[in-house]
């Protein structure tokens, strides 16, 4: 046999490993150093009480058979489907049921998503992004076109007359600078993808995070959104599901090309090479939306947003520029005294004994630029923010 | 954008929803008719009693901070990997933990790790056979060869000089016709792909069933079979993780072709397109593996053993042709007096009021062939085995 010849031009990422490795050796030479790491973009608060006894009840149906269930449908089950019909429609959109499919995440979806496309189309990536937009189409030999997401577009860049592209990746609020697009700009990139016959594939795995008045939650609040964009959500970050492991994806019906359907071909490709989410998480994922599930996920949410306000605070009062931290769990900061990033994170562990993530590591543009994430512990994010303040002040 | 073109060659399956559809005009024709379903190959015995212990606790963990667990490893838990490593060496296989990948069931792995291969590869499927194997190549715009399995190789077919193809997959017990390879007939398999540079794609989802001497429960129980051999397995017919949604799949380090391991590609796709299996999953699945576990699991194997050896029973009383049914739930009869395998559908539940599956739903070669499953209710199927007996005796 021959192998996929595309895997052999994949860049290794050693962002993650090389942190380990910089804070292993690290914590060698100074065993005294109590280190507080705001590196990793994973949830710490356990699971909401309401989701934990959904998890438990269905545990037990299935431990009977009268209440036992098999295989069920590749799309996820319609009491899920219709809590995110819900979900959406609180904020006015409206979503056909046949539109939801539910996933074992967005991560899965975003990769899977892509067979759906020929492989002779081109991508638009920003650029500092999520690692994997760029991997998964190198993997498949797509051709890659960057957009510049710098302090001089407030890291949201916009379509011109010179933006050519087949598909789009939007994440916002993004990963890693936190920033997000207004309903305003959404739809300039509505209006540029109905042009161009582009698609727009939109991350919102953040959207639980918007709190700032005409930024957007979904890109479905732009009209005509669903005739060029597909949506990949998650409970990973609005219900702590990172181990849990649930997301949804809408494919709308209005997406059309050459004849055929999007979504049609979604739900072909899901029915033959996905067996579903088991019930038990469903089940789970249910119980976000209940009242006391919402509930309870805000006060979880609040939690990190707290912990967010309580960096920037940190950098406001030392006065370094930065972005994100209202409307996402990330802090996007610019290194001081123009640093590199990698300079900037050895430097601040020595000094500070804080971990964060080089920015260089999202892509180029992120060099001299740094990643602070909310979803740690609040005493520990609160003295992180002390010692970062502290630390500054000596520069 | 342009899609990929390959999803319009892919042939709708009406198969299922014809036979429902069948089904149901029946029954509204005749309200009085008592219908039994062996059609569909879905598991209906509960969860065992550990499982639901272990998920139950792992539940619980995920509901406390001090022992929630976020994002896991996306090959899977270090727990799990040894609990299967230990499955396998308990039968004289050895594998190294880095080989075995914990997946959300075999479906997905079956379709994903063609990513990892050229589309200029050509395809080799036995005809008839579970049809997702089709349409995952049909979608990559693979070439596609069919090898005839039928009464004359005891629908077991094997290579001989005029077999030439890249990719091979074997699916043994055999989904539909549970027919099983012996470890010498793998060993011929082997052989031939090591003098092609072929691999071997070895669906395993129904070894658990195997009881008969001589035949393997893995490839890996061939010498060599490392070199060439990716084996995809499934908790859902070991354990009834239908719903519950775990497998896994072993790549092994040895093969590699020009200069790039398999499993090294595995791991970077894995990594890049998958989050892993949920957590409470992955302590579910552990606990098929403890002597508890496994003692239980043997008590539901033998009862769906059981089914399967009284509809065998009644087909011998009759005279009928069949195999599977001795290492596997599926029964696969000749349809009698020559019938079609549609004519027959329709016959048997005219005549006995029970619900099979046309072979020729698993290809062309399943022309006259039919499907019984025995993942039914113990008491329903004796009662079917009872019908069908007295039907045939009528012919």
């Amino acid at each position: 046999m021959q192998l996929n010849p595309h895997y052999a031009e994949l860049n290794e990422s050693y962002l993650f490993s090389t942190i380990a490795h910089k804070v292993t050796e690290y914590q060698n030479a100074h065993p005294e150093a109590d280190v507080i790491r705001l590196g990793i973009g994973d949830v710490t608060l356990p699971l909401a009480k309401p989701v934990i006894e959904a998890l438990h009840k269905a545990v037990d149906e299935m431990g009977r058979k009268e209440t036992f269930r098999g295989y069920g449908p590749e799309q996820g089950y319609d009491f899920l489907r219709e809590a995110i019909q819900g979900y959406y429609a609180d904020r006015g959109v409206a979503l056909e049921l046949g539109e939801i499919f539910i996933s074992d995440g967005a991560k899965s979806d975003l990769g899977n998503l892509l067979d759906l496309f020929s492989v002779q189309n081109t991508v638009l990536v920003p650029d500092p992004v999520y690692p994997v937009y760029v991997d998964d189409n190198v993997m498949a030999g797509r051709t890659i076109r960057y957009m510049a997401a710098n302090a001089e577009n407030n890291f949201l860049p916009m379509p011109d007359e010179s933006t050519e592209a087949d598909i789009v990746y939007l994440c916002s609020p993004n990963n890693p600078t936190g920033a997000a697009y207004t309903k305003a700009q959404l739809a300039e990139w509505v209006k540029w993808a109905k042009a161009h016959h582009a698609v727009i594939l939109y991350d919102a795995a953040y959207e639980c995070f918007v709190s700032e008045e005409g930024c957007a939650r979904s890109i479905y609040e732009v009209e005509g959104a669903k005739e060029v964009a597909v949506e990949v959500c998650s409970f990973s970050k609005i219900a702590g599901f990172t181990g849990t492991r649930c997301g949804y994806t809408v494919v709308p019906f209005a997406i059309q090309s050459e004849g055929q359907s999007l979504n049609k071909m979604w739900l072909r490709r899901q029915t033959t090479k996905f067996n579903g989410v088991p019930y038990i998480v469903q089940r789970g994922a249910e119980a976000v939306f209940t009242e006391q599930g919402m509930r309870e996920i805000q006060q979880n949410l609040d939690y990190y947003r707290r912990n967010a306000a309580v960096i920037a605070a940190a950098l406001d009062e030392a006065g370094v520029w930065y972005c994100g931290g209202k409307n996402s769990p990330y802090v996007w900061m610019r290194c001081p005294g123009n640093m590199g990033s990698w300079e900037f994170f050895d430097w601040l562990l020595d000094t500070a004994h804080i971990v964060g993530t080089p920015g260089e590591g999202f892509g180029p543009c992120g060099k001299g630029y740094f990643r602070l994430t909310a979803f740690g512990d609040a005493q520990r994010t609160q003295e992180a923010a002390e010692r970062l303040k502290d630390a500054l002040a000596t520069l």
